[in-house]
């Protein structure tokens, strides 16, 4: 059994994302998993994981700035906090990333990247890695 | 091994979001597993499942609120039946959610609850929960 | 533990959808699991996975007909490669689907079928899909 390993961070704008790649990496070689299934996990509302590209820095501007004109941040919301947009972009990219492990390795694409969201920072926040062996 | 486990609910609305966090606990309760990961899986394609605050409940009008202004009922869709906008809704939101378990806990964020999100109701449905040990 | 298997496909279109539930079906009884969960990977950064009706293939051109009215390919992105869209709609849709496994059979809901979308063909593309057993 591979514990939960958790990695934290600091944002530091409002709405960013983060390449967590090589922070995952090694969350899974402290686990001494070699084949099985890796779980990345974000225990936070107003923030998401997702895979993408991280060659071409303005993916995630064009990213972060079409879900800003989908989700607007003064859109007329009932949640009082200011921050109704950052709750729903997190339901909209999701919470958590599924990725296979093979030989000690994340079985990502060529051009893929796992990127933490932050839509209402900067904030400290979580991200939690597990590993099931198989 | 733990067996699959099924949450029947009865909505009563056509859109509408339901906390099944306790559910999913009692589920995973009565699988006996302690540590691994959960899956809360729906299997229809016109609801999902997404991880959001349960505190205030305008987050969720806000959700289905703007998913409504995005994704109009009336969106010129060719599917005759009146719902494809309750399909891509669904594709858009997603049908399982997945969290790690430890010490018999789901990992829940202090925030976070599981919502069963309805798109095309009233109906009687199902959600699956599924525990690995690991 | 059960090898990933890899499904290969080759789209026509820019941007498409294909039913690719049989060919994951196969590699599952390759791997010769008969219960626990099983996991569908896109390792792209401009396609993804989705699970949807697939008995009137309207619900596939209204699902891609309003992704391109909300992520327009000429949305007056930066990136440089023209596919900005598409790399937003992979996000958005998401690279992987989860599915619990029992007596050898997905858990498919009826209407379930597993959609490959591709935003950015045609092109030659890649699925794994690894069963994790418990």
């Amino acid at each position: 059994m591979a514990q939960v390993q958790q990695i934290e961070i600091r944002t530091s704008k409002r709405e960013e994302m983060i390449d967590i790649t090589s922070l995952v990496r090694g969350a899974i070689k402290k686990t001494g998993v070699s084949a099985g299934v890796a779980y990345v996990y974000v225990p936070h509302t107003t923030a998401a994981v997702t895979l993408q590209e991280n060659t071409d820095p303005t993916v995630k501007t064009d990213l972060l700035g079409l879900l800003a004109r989908l989700i607007p941040k003064d859109g007329g919301f009932e949640h009082a906090e200011g921050n109704a947009d950052a709750h729903i972009k997190s339901s909209a990219v999701g919470a958590s990333q599924t990725i296979p492990v093979e030989g000690g390795r994340l079985l990502l694409g060529t051009w893929q990247a796992i990127w933490f969201c932050e839509f209402d920072g900067p904030r400290s926040r979580r991200v939690l890695v597990k590993v099931l062996d198989g």
